[in-house]
């Protein structure tokens, strides 16, 4: 199965680069681009057939190695 | 609305850092983790209400700015 992990800064945090990408497009013409938050995405290729199985595995992974739980949230889609 | 976009590397394209994460993870214990593909993630909040509107900004914004489509490709999705 494969597990996609989505890490962003939690909205409290600021977010420095997602607030240049955001004037950048200012300065391109994207008057109507509010705001930008930036993030980082992974795709896991599990060796399991259980969405519950891939789930637990992409979470922990999440907790552990691709997110710092202090600033960051994650969010865990499975297909 | 808010469009999200995911970028990642074509597949035919080598990706080190996921590679690196995959190798992280099997030296933690995590066997059944096959690969790992590392990529981009934006959250744009877009000042407009129609679904094929935003879309289409995310689009170009994507073509323009955050991705490099030689080596990438993405994804969109609005809500």
């Amino acid at each position: 199965m494969r597990a996609r992990v989505f890490v962003t800064l939690k909205p409290s945090v600021f977010d420095p680069q997602g607030r240049t990408i955001a004037e950048a497009l200012h300065s391109l013409g994207y008057a109507n681009v509010d705001d930008v938050r930036q993030g980082k995405y992974f795709e896991l290729d599990l060796q399991t057939e259980e969405a519950s199985a891939a789930r637990k595995i992409a979470a922990e992974v999440a907790d552990k190695v691709l997110a710092n739980p202090v600033i960051e949230s994650y969010k865990i889609e499975v297909d």
